[in-house]
């Protein structure tokens, strides 16, 4: 039995593509109903045919579905929430899967009609990438999916929505919305936010050429372009929407930083040894638990 | 006809162990001379077998070499020099892989016998392991090496020295030390800093538990701890040797910084998607360049 009659994607990016080849590949929805609210990507949607019908309304898409997923940017969830609800099924669930939940709830449980359950949810998946055509089904492989409901939220809904991601490939929590926002603020919103930084201080340099920083980024530079490439409307949506979390862990980020600075000006050596020795035993630890690959340079030049 | 006849290499490390696996790759020299201050890291590189002898001590692994390359980490320079140089054969090139280079020839330069040139160089490849064992024949190619030799240094020396550095794989830039200095301190040095920065940010929060922080890497984070598992003695000692450029681009990061921390405190959307926008595109200029993998996430989940 499919875990889901009809299953449907409103937004078809990257995650919205990757759930529907991901729930192909599992086999867990009867048909996989797809809506954008842009036409372009609709159309490209419809070529690359990860969805059984990309529908040209929301109505269509999500009308009589047993699970509708929003995977839009977080700042359009409020509308699109609102669009969506008067097209809802009884006893369906609604979902999303925003990178900050304590607003996704805010934004998006005003419009959950009786009869309707609500679960919150976030994959810690991705690529630099975006668009439909950047989706593939192995997206969610081994990653981990957090569902952050409220306390009465029913029970049965939640345990669905865990099988369904266990479907697609990763692993499942479930997590207070608040404590997912500051946790995520440690470790993907601030250093995307320093990896941006970073790029534009090197950008505007006056004594280095952006040539000269493209050309010897090898040296530890590029590591931080990766990220800094993230699709720029769902960073601003993550940076509005969870502004307290972020600024807590940057205020946190600039003392420790100012700690260093005063140890590279003192040239006290000592201290630079010990701090670095000391931080260099947690990617260990991330390797071990298959969170990251052990290859040096991320595999990029294999040894031989 | 080889390159040089005896090449000998002081400081059997990551970058000394890979030179010598590129040298007999490139079939560069008649004969490779190894030496470490340590016995058992000599032991250990015996047992690889990259270099044909490698000698306890330094006058039998230089006697003869008509180019030596100092591999230590840069605060042992001067000391290294100062043994090396009584046993420098003349016409021989004395040469090293710093990853700073005013204070290399600020540490090299005064123990250069005459009849002895002294061609600093730096080649910028790594990875983030350590050691005799990582060492690896394909670490140069495609890599940048950059020669930082003075007004007055043999231009015949300079030319072979750049002709080696080709046949270890690298394309080979000429610059002034101090420029090369400010240059890597935004490309390599900066980086390096706040990646050992946030990941003692992340290890010290009370709030989120270093479980978390491991366990939901994946997110952003991981990509930082990589660059932060590099060798802490290394590192200390660049930051001893390069303090006036780090501070200056720090100076730079932390402004830039400031400015984007008060854009998210403002919920000014706008500067936050500009910013973000104008920095995803250096990415593709250091991909064209082949000096990174166009593979989403490096290519460490694959499209199937």
């Amino acid at each position: 039995m499919k875990a889901f009659n009809k299953l449907a994607i409103i937004g078809l990016g990257h995650i919205g593509s990757s759930i529907a080849h991901a729930a192909r590949r599992g086999d867990l929805a009867g048909a996989i109903a797809g809506y954008d609210k842009s036409e372009d990507v609709r159309k490209r949607a419809r070529a690359i045919g990860f969805a059984t019908v990309v529908y040209d309304n929301v109505a269509e898409a999500v009308g009589g579905a047993d699970l509708v997923i929003l995977c839009t940017p977080v700042g359009a969830y409020k509308a699109v929430a609102a669009e969506v609800s008067p097209h809802l099924a009884q006893g369906a669930i609604l979902s999303d899967v925003g990178s900050v939940k304590v607003a996704a709830i805010r934004d998006i449980a005003p419009s959950v009609p009786p009869g309707v359950v609500f679960v919150p949810a976030h994959p810690l998946a991705g690529t630099e990438y975006s668009g439909p055509e950047s989706g593939f089904a192995s997206l969610f492989d081994k990653r981990w999916a957090i569902l952050t409901p409220s306390d009465g939220t029913d029970p049965q809904s939640v345990a669905r929505m865990m099988a369904f991601w266990q479907g697609l490939g990763a692993s499942v929590d479930v997590m207070n919305a608040r404590h997912h926002d500051l946790v995520l603020a440690m470790t993907s919103h601030l250093p995307h936010l320093i990896a941006y930084n970073i790029v534009g201080t090197a950008r505007d340099l006056e004594d280095v050429r952006q040539g000269e920083v493209i050309k010897y980024s090898a040296s530890g530079f590029r590591d931080f372009t990766r990220i800094a490439a993230s699709d720029p409307t769902m960073w601003r949506d993550i940076f509005l929407n969870n502004k307290d979390a972020v600024l807590e862990v940057l205020g946190r980020f600039n003392e420790d930083l100012a700690v260093l600075q005063r140890a590279v000006r003192n040239g006290d050596g000592q201290m630079l040894f010990d701090f670095f020795t000391r931080n260099r035993a947690i990617r260990k630890a991330i390797i071990e638990q298959g969170q990251d690959t052990a290859e040096p340079n991320f595999g990029r030049n294999k040894k031989p």
